[in-house]
């Protein structure tokens, strides 16, 4: 247990975020079917189908490690998830509704950054290079897509639910 | 409930912040004293004191809306903190601990630059100046934070976990 190093540290971070982008992969179309702004459905929509090719990226990872691709419960994307789902409930047919779930939207899209940019800077101390481009293309489509959920908030949802 | 609007959302989230920085505050100390580098344990008493201006923040807000400075059980920081805990656990005397912790409370950092990013856009549109002004100061902080962390992991703690 005293030997565990980057290695293993690389492994089991990839697998906590395995579990989380297929957690977030089954989040998006609910999300996307209770908002009522037609651009953040349309946001949710396009992230779902970017999360795909996220999932897809992360087992080409795997491969190149020679593991199996498999998720290990991520206790932080479930509390991060199970608050959207309590905006959904608390908030059905509120004016606030939206706001509430591109907040949720965002609290999710930050825990990724935080998470991909650990992995493509333990990624480069490791020496492979193809994981540090694959994870760097999927820390750009979750900065693309926080920020496109920040021009929404400013320019759509958050003036209605005021 | 239906009628639940933005003021509803900002004091609810309000309220899921302060129960997250009272977690922080908490857990920090822990996260020091389980750090082995020297910059990293230093990084974590810093924030520590900072955390405590946070608080303080958040309270002059409750004070703005003139309401009791209260927490909600905040789900998602809960996740965080747990994953963070299981890392000191998994990794006791490992040579990659010090690289999980700083990645555990660089998660925490970007759940609270999500949370505060939000939080300050809702007090814009709600025309809460003071507010967006104390949010402002803390979201700065955690942004410098994350960027410190970033920073003690490119120099120290990634090369001595490989």
């Amino acid at each position: 247990m005293a030997e565990k190093d980057l290695n293993d540290l690389f492994l089991d971070t990839l697998k906590d975020i395995y579990y989380a982008e297929k957690q977030i992969y089954k989040s998006l179309p609910k999300m996307a079917k209770a908002a009522s702004s037609d651009k953040l459905r349309a946001a949710f929509e396009k992230h779902h189908g970017e999360t795909e090719g996220q999932i897809e990226r992360l087992e080409e990872i795997f491969e190149l490690l020679g593991k199996p691709a498999r998720g290990k419960k991520c206790d932080a994307i479930e509390g991060i998830l199970d608050e959207g789902k309590e905006i959904m409930e608390e908030y059905t047919g509120a004016p606030a509704l939206d706001a509430g779930l591109l907040a949720s939207a965002q609290a999710v899209e930050h825990y990724e950054i935080a998470r991909y940019g650990t992995l493509k800077s333990w990624a480069a101390k490791l020496s492979m290079a193809s994981a540090v481009r694959l994870l760097d293309q999927t820390l750009a489509e979750e900065k693309k897509t926080d920020d496109t959920l920040s021009q929404i908030a400013e320019t759509a949802v958050n003036a209605e639910a005021a």
